[in-house]
C-alpha cells in the first residue's frame, strides 16, 4: 500500500512538473513514466490515461500554489492591499526560482493550461475555472476587508486578470522582474476598484 | 506562379486557423495539409516544416489583428482613452464572432502561443515578444497623446497585461462578455498610469 501510493504520487509529481515546463500536448505518457521511474502499466493502474492524470496533477499543483504562495501572501499580518503587493512579489520570486533547465520562466501552471486547453476540453476548462475562482477568493477577501460594502468580487476578477496578464507578459519577455515591477500598480488598481462607485 | 502562391497562402491560412483553435502542439502537419487541401510535399516545398509555417502563420495573424482590430480601435476619431475602451469592446466582439465549432472562445492567438511555447522555443518566444511590443505601441501612442511627458511605455505594458489577462480569464470562463465588462476599468487604469508620478 505504501509502495502503491508512492508510485501514484511520483506519477502525479512528474506530470505536474512536465506539464508546467512544456505544456499538456507536448508531453507524452512515456515521458511521464520515465520521469517518474514507473512502468507504463502502472500509470494505467492508477489513471484512466493522460487526461485523468492531468486532473490529479492540477489538484497537486493547486495544493502547492495554495500552501506556498496564496496562504503566505494573504496572511493577515499585513494590511489587505499590502497582501496583494506581497502576492505579486512572491509570484516574481516563485518564477525566478522555478525556471526551466534552459533558464526560461515557465508561467502560471494554471494560466498555461487554461490557454492551451480551455477551448477544446470542457472538463479541464471547468477545473481550471474553479481554480481561478479559488485564487480570486483570496483577492476578494482582501478587498472586502479593505473596503467593506463594495463589490469585491468584480475587483478580485480585475486583479486576477492583471496578475495573469502580468505573468503572461513576464513569460513572453522571459523576465520575471516585470511581475514585481507591476506590484505597485496592482495595489493602485486594487484601491481604484475598492473605491469605484458601483 | 499564381497557383503556387495560392497554395502557400492556403497553407498559412489553415495553419493560422488550426493553431488558434487548438494550439501548436495539438495540430499536426497532416491535418494542416488536409484543411488547406494541399499535398504534404507542397508544405515542404514552401516551408522547412511546421515551425517554419508557424512563423508565417503568426505573421498573417498579426496582419489580420492589426488591420481588423488595432487600426480601427485606435483610430484618432475618438479621444485617446476612448480608443482604449474601444479596443476592449472590439476584442470582445472579435472573440464572440471567432468561436470554435464547439462554441468555445479561442483566446488571443498570440497569448495562446506565447503561453504554450515561450518556455521551449526561443525563436518563437522572440517573435511573439515582438508582436506584443507592436500592440503595446498602439497603447503607448494613445497614452502619450493623453498625457504628454509621462512614462507612456510603462503604462502601455500595464494595459497590455490587463488586456491579455482579461482575454485569458474570458477564455477560461468561456465568456467573452468579461472583456467588455473590463473596458471601463481599463480606461481607469489608463488614467491612473498616465497621471502617476514617476
Amino acid at each position: 500500500m505504501g509502495k502503491e501510493s508512492d508510485t501514484r504520487e511520483r506519477l502525479i509529481r512528474a506530470a505536474m512538473n512536465l506539464f508546467h515546463a512544456r505544456g499538456y500536448n507536448a508531453v507524452g505518457v512515456n515521458e511521464i513514466c520515465e520521469a517518474a521511474n514507473v512502468k507504463k502499466g502502472s500509470l494505467y493502474h492508477f489513471f484512466a490515461g493522460k487526461r485523468d492524470l492531468a486532473l490529479a496533477a492540477i489538484d497537486a499543483q493547486w495544493e502547492f500554489f495554495r500552501d506556498e504562495l496564496l496562504e503566505p501572501a494573504f496572511a493577515t499580518d499585513l494590511p489587505p492591499l499590502e497582501r496583494i503587493r506581497r502576492f505579486f512579489i512572491m509570484t516574481c520570486a516563485y518564477h525566478d526560482s522555478a525556471r526551466n533547465e534552459n533558464g526560461q520562466i515557465k508561467g502560471c501552471p494554471f494560466g498555461n493550461l487554461a490557454m492551451e486547453l480551455s477551448a477544446n476540453d470542457e472538463g479541464l476548462r471547468v477545473e481550471l475555472e474553479k481554480i481561478f475562482g479559488r485564487i480570486g477568493g483570496y483577492l476578494e477577501k482582501a478587498l472586502a476587508e479593505y473596503s467593506p460594502g463594495h463589490d469585491a468580487r468584480t475587483g478580485a476578477e480585475q486583479l486576477l486578470a492583471y496578475h495573469q496578464g502580468t505573468v503572461l507578459l513576464a513569460k513572453t519577455h522571459n523576465d520575471q522582474q516585470l511581475i514585481e515591477a507591476m506590484a505597485g500598480s496592482a495595489v493602485e488598481l486594487a484601491r481604484l476598484t475598492a473605491t469605484a462607485t458601483t
